[in-house]
C-alpha cells in the first residue's frame, strides 16, 4: 500500500496511471476507517482500475466547540482496510500540505446547507466542499464515493457537483449498520456500553417511521412524531433535530407526495449521532 | 470557427482533442473582443494545440445597478477575432446554458476581494470565481490566460487556483493600450469623443507615479497624491479610487519595500475604467 503526504506525489502517482489508460476512483474520508468506508472502497475498486482512498481529518469542517482535538486516528489500522478492501493509494496529508497560512478560498452551496446539520453547524459544509474540492482537483478521479449516512454531505456533493460543472461522477452507496441496526460510524467509538446499548433507538425509531409512510401515513408531522416518542423513550437519547425534507433540494416537507429524507441527529450521552433513509414516491 | 453553446458539446469537443493527445488553452472573455483579448489568443495559440474561447456575459458577477443589460456584445466580430487570432472554438452558452433556476454553488476568494473593485462591487469577484471555476471544469484546459489589466482579478484567480489545487496553469499577459496609452476595454465603447480624449488621463497619472517611484519615492501616500492631483486636473474625470498594494495579498502598503500594484478605477462620465502597473523591488 503506497501512502502519500502531499499533493504533488498524488498527482505524479496519478498521471502515471492515466498515461496507462486506467480509470481512477476516490474515496475521500476522514480515516479510523470501519466497515462502511470498507463498502466504498470495494465498490471504487470494482469500478476503477485504481482507487485512492484519502484520510484527513478535515480542520476547517469542524466548529470551534467540535471534536476536532479527539476525533479518532488509526493510520495503521485504515492502511490495512484500504488494502483488504482493494485500495491502491492512501493520500495522508498533514493540515499544512492542505492549507497554507493565508488561505482564504471556499466552495459554498447554500440554500442545501441551512437546514438539518448545517443549521447547528454553521460553516461545517463550507469546510466539507472546500477539502472536496481540492481533493477532487489533487486526484481528478472518474469517479468518487459517499456514503448515504451523510445525506445531507451527499445532498451538497452532487449539487455542488451540478452546479460547478466538477468532471467527476458521485457514487452514493448504501449505509452499512452493525448487527443490532446501528449505522457505522467512527464516532461509535465515543460510546460507553451503556451508550452503545441506547445509540440502537436512532435505527429502532426510523424503522418505526417507515413502517407508517409504507402503510400510507403521508403526514410529515404525524411520521416526525412516530420517531421523536421513541427517541424520547430512551433516556440517553437527546434529539437535536428529526426532519422530514424532500431529497434534492433539503427543503422541509408538509405533506408527503415525492420523495423524501427523513433524517435524525441524536445525542447519546456527549456524543451526536445521525442516521435517515430515503422514502421514493 | 467552431461555436458551441453548450457544456456538454466543449467537453465532447475536448475530450476528442485530448484524445489526439492535443493540449488546450483557454481565454475566458465576456465577449465584444478588442486587441487585449486577441493578445490573449494569440499567446494561447502560441502555447497550445488547440484554444478555446468562453464569449459569456456572466449575470452573477454584476451588481444590481451595474451595466449587465447595455454591456456590448458583437458574437459576428468576436467570430473573426477569434479566427485571426488562433483559436479554435468560441464556447457561448446563453445564462440558462450555466446556471440552473435553484443554481446555489459559489466559489468565494476572501481577503483579496475586500479592497479595490472589490469594495465597491460587493459579489464581483464571487461571480467571477464561480465562472471561471465552471468554465474550467467544463473545459479542463491545460493553462488560462488572463489581462493584466484586470490586475485584482489576476490576483484572485491566481489564489484560487493555488488554495483549491486547481490543475490549470494561468498565465498573466500585459496591457494592450491605445496609441495615446488608454488601456483596451469592452467599455471604452461606452465613452463619447470628448470623453474618449479625457480618458487618457488614467495611464498620464499612472506614468506619473511610476516615474517618482522609478526615481527613488517610497512613501506610497505621496505617490498616490501625484497620481490623484493628475487625475483631478481632468475635469471629466471623478476618482473611484487610487492604491498602491502588495502584488501578492493585495493589502494596502505604506512603505513601499517590496513588489507592489498601483491601481486605479475612475469615472469618465458615466463610465467607470480602470488602470494599473505593477513594481517590482
Amino acid at each position: 500500500m503506497k501512502i502519500v503526504n502531499t499533493p504533488e506525489e498524488v498527482r505524479k502517482q496519478v498521471a502515471l496511471w492515466k498515461k496507462e489508460g486506467f480509470s481512477v476512483g476516490l474515496v475521500p474520508t476522514m480515516g479510523f476507517l470501519h466497515e462502511g468506508h470498507g463498502s466504498l472502497i470495494k465498490k471504487a475498486s470494482e469500478e476503477n482500475d485504481k482507487v485512492v482512498v484519502s484520510v484527513f481529518v478535515n480542520p476547517i469542517q469542524f466548529g470551534p466547540s467540535e471534536d476536532l482535538a479527539s476525533y479518532p486516528r488509526d493510520l495503521k489500522h485504515d492502511t490495512e482496510l484500504v488494502s483488504e478492501c482493494g485500495g491502491d493509494m492512501i493520500f495522508s496529508p498533514s493540515p499544512s500540505d492542505m492549507y497554507c497560512e493565508d488561505f482564504c478560498s471556499f466552495v459554498d452551496v447554500e440554500n442545501l446547507t441551512s437546514g438539518l446539520c448545517g443549521a447547528k453547524r454553521p460553516g461545517h459544509f463550507r469546510g466539507v466542499c472546500t477539502v472536496v474540492t481540492k481533493l477532487f482537483n489533487i486526484v481528478q478521479p472518474e469517479r468518487a464515493y459517499f456514503g448515504q449516512k451523510d445525506a445531507q454531505q451527499l445532498a451538497v456533493i452532487k449539487r455542488m457537483v451540478r452546479d460547478l460543472n466538477v468532471p467527476v461522477t458521485i457514487v452514493p452507496c448504501p449505509i452499512v449498520r452493525e448487527a443490532d441496526g446501528l449505522a457505522k460510524s467512527s464516532r461509535n467509538t465515543y460510546l460507553s456500553s451503556e451508550e452503545r446499548k441506547a445509540a440502537v433507538i436512532l435505527n429502532k425509531s426510523l424503522k418505526k417511521g417507515l413502517a407508517a409512510l409504507t402503510s400510507g401515513e403521508r403526514n410529515a408531522e404525524v411520521v416526525k412524531n412516530i420517531i421523536k416518542d421513541t427517541l424520547n423513550s430512551e433516556p440517553l437519547a437527546k434529539i437535536d433535530y428529526v426532519e422530514i425534507v424532500d431529497s434534492s433540494a433539503l427543503a422541509p416537507v408538509t405533506n408527503i407526495n415525492s420523495s423524501i429524507l427523513t433524517a435524525i441527529a441524536v445525542y447519546i450521552g456527549k456524543t451526536r449521532l445521525i442516521d435517515n433513509f430515503t422514502f421514493n414516491l
